[in-house]
């Protein structure tokens, strides 16, 4: 991704009213800011800005993947009815899945999840217990027609979503994936910097045997939340890399302990139960976001599939599966809700497009001399502070910095006016709204500090 | 990306006899390499060590894009019907677009690609000639749905193409626009260690004044090629970062270069032009894989999709259009065709999915003591050299030489036997079949030398 790049050049149509099509405050934001514009209904396309949140997370996402010892592979987005007419939920999905037909008439469909796709591409693979277990996961396009799409990309007909699946020869270590993945989702919350709670939760149409959601909080979000107050300040180690299966005893622990306290979503939710397990002063209510979803469904997949291994005994058994999905398209705007204030947007640094917007007040140009120049921006992107530069000159002072504050990133550089003749930039926490004087030589050294400390607080 | 990944632990179906469903050499090895997995006819998975090679060729692809001032954004890969009806494509594209009914009966289809969506998109945001001049790409997958799908991934239904488009206010801005794409062509296939060629083509159902085709040279390749010998040794330069319209003229004289020479495909070849323009000595008559295509169409869609400008005068015109196109899955197999032995693949460093395979010979593990140990490469991924290690402990030696060579990675590391005792590792160039003995401590150092010198021949 480019560090830098300057708005004069780049591709942000930015609105300042708000479009009528949108009621949720995120799809408000999102289009307001440039982030994203809908195509047809519920298909969206993703703007340059929008574009490097989407990479952005992904690219944690996968990083926390990676972690726990998944492996990335890449299934097509088109799938054969034929194998979901094998596990039986070709019917099922009803006409929330999008069915095809090509030009020889074979039934396709649009993979709405790939429960039977990556079993399938294991049976055909795998015949020992001895290359288990196996983690696979994916981050690929997958489409719902929902009825009628609302809501931008929280609830969009085609979304981006990472599904993983578990492969495990006993129920025991099928239970220690689980527990790999669940820590796995602490730690990407954590990392976006999202309050995410775990709570028990139905299977639904994926099935099975155990089940969580993770929950982000967001005074704005969907659906009611309560729980005790001594989940919003866990703390989890982001750990090794490349950790396996060794580190199943720590993985049950973390999950004990993020399932230890009463957590409850309105459909769960027992006002006696929360009484009594919650004292007075801990007892939260506000509201979520679902953002993620992890299934343990053992061989409800893997018989109809035939998915067999055989047993250092010699036995022939049905693998034992989970799979376990993260919305990151939808995760985009539950990032807002959960992120924002009256000017629009304040992004975790971990996700923002840019570190840094920095607005060269234009209308001055004649006095600030040298400061005017783009030496600092060329100064920040030989630096790697990924910068959006405000280099335009027919606009004035007041509407770059009301954009600046809707686009959300997480520092301002103000270059020109009276700090100029006194050789100072103003910098701005976008979160905090502090403001500083810097010598204009010290402002790049000031940023990166700032930046990677940040960063590095996300980390442990 | 993990920088290593033990072998035992890894996804990687690899296969002792071709499969009976391939006929083409990339395809077969793709499928024996553990590459890919058919899914469902002209639908393929890319398993963990073809989705490397799959990312590498992305990032190359959005390095070069990136560096001529294109912008990266990502459009749905469902499409309403309504925007091809309007330019009039609906009806031609015939049996390979895959048309889809949503669950109200609306007319949709999966992108062939995106002349029309992008269009749309454009009209839609940008209203004068101060935006321009805009680039645009996105890298997503497409769908085709071919009547008789083979050859693996060189011609799936589902592919994943990186797709630009350039929007001008007047046609002299529009052939800057083209030439910086057909620069950043010639720069990308030289980055991925390819030879090639670029050739006046036909516009075909995309349309338009101008277009040129790229071919990889490629013996087993699917089109016969006559070309000037001359064309086989340009060497391009890298340019600076973040280069725009400002490099029209060096742009426009690296195309002409480029184009100076004698070269055309089959369908274009006359031989009485080739005789007379080149010497006999420079004929070179081999055989070729298009792999890119580049077309200025002027304002063949800008027209009927209303996407309109104010000029620097008042005039409202129709923007200047042309749209850039690159197959990436299809260049994982077209740069096999283009780089094999007998023996396996032959990965250029660029886009190996590893650069080194560790061997260890574990049959001899008492003997070699501490060589033995992860030590090798636990240092390897520390010092950040992507290592497959092939750590089994129940597979001979022949049979790990043998997959290591199929698998193609530019450098194998092989610890154990009787170099163990001495002390020493030995280190063989796939490409070359050069074997040198190094001492075990300088074996870290030597690799992460010769990939840096690798990698960095490539830029310039």
């Amino acid at each position: 991704m480019k560090v830098g790049v300057r708005r004069s050049m780049y591709f942000l149509p930015t609105l300042r009213e708000t479009p009528a099509e949108a009621t949720l405050l995120s799809h408000k934001l999102m289009l307001r800011a440039g982030l994203i514009r809908q195509a047809s209904s519920g298909l969206y396309n993703w703007l340059p800005l929008g574009f490097r949140v989407l990479k952005k997370i992904e690219e944690i996402v996968r990083q926390e993947q990676d972690r726990i010892g998944a492996h990335e592979c890449l299934m097509p987005t088109i799938q054969s009815a034929e194998l979901w007419q094998k596990s039986g939920r070709y019917e099922d999905y009803g006409k929330e899945m999008l069915r095809i037909k090509d030009r020889h008439g074979r039934a396709l469909l649009y993979g709405p999840t790939n429960e039977e796709a990556i079993t399938s591409l294991f049976a055909e693979t795998v015949k020992t217990y001895k290359e288990l277990p196996q983690r696979l996961y994916h981050i690929q396009w997958k489409f719902r027609d929902e009825i009628r799409p609302r809501f931008g990309v929280m609830r969009a007909r085609e979304f981006y979503m990472k599904d993983a699946y578990s492969f495990d020869y006993d129920k025991k270590q099928g239970i220690d994936s689980y527990n790999a993945m669940f820590v796995s989702y602490l730690r990407l919350f954590q990392r976006l910097g999202m309050q995410a709670i775990p709570m028990r939760a139905d299977t639904g149409p994926i099935g099975g045997d155990s089940s969580h959601e993770f929950v982000i909080v967001a005074e704005t979000g969907e659906s009611s939340l309560y729980c005790d107050s001594e989940m919003l300040s866990m703390r989890w180690s982001s750990g090794s890399s490349g950790e396996s299966n060794n580190d199943a005893k720590k993985h049950a622990e973390m999950v004990s302990l993020a399932t230890s306290h009463y957590a409850a979503t309105d459909e769960e939710y027992n006002p006696q139960e929360f009484e009594s397990r919650v004292p007075a002063e801990r007892r939260i209510k506000t509201r979520g976001i679902e953002v993620g979803h992890v299934f343990f469904f053992g061989d409800k997949y893997s018989k109809p599939l035939n998915a067999y291994i055989t047993t250092a005994t010699g036995k022939e058994v049905a693998v034992q599966m989970g799979s376990y999905g993260v919305g990151i398209s939808r995760l985009a705007a539950a990032i807002i809700e959960a992120s924002h204030d009256d000017s629009g947007i304040v992004w975790p640094p971990a996700v923002a497009p840019f570190q840094v917007g920095l607005i060269e007040l234009g209308g001055e140009k004649v006095e600030v001399g040298e400061v005017q120049d783009d030496g600092l921006y060329a100064m920040l992107c030989r630096e790697g502070v990924e910068t959006l530069y405000d280099d335009r000159t027919d606009v004035s002072a007041g509407v770059k910095f009301a954009e600046m504050d809707l686009l959300g990133l997480p520092w301002q550089l103000i270059v020109g006016g009276k700090n100029a003749k006194q050789g100072t930039v103003e910098v701005k926490n976008r979160k905090s709204g502090k403001r500083e004087s810097i010598a204009l030589g010290k402002a790049v050294s000031y940023l990166r500090q700032n930046i990677t400390s940040k960063h590095a607080s996300i980390f442990d």
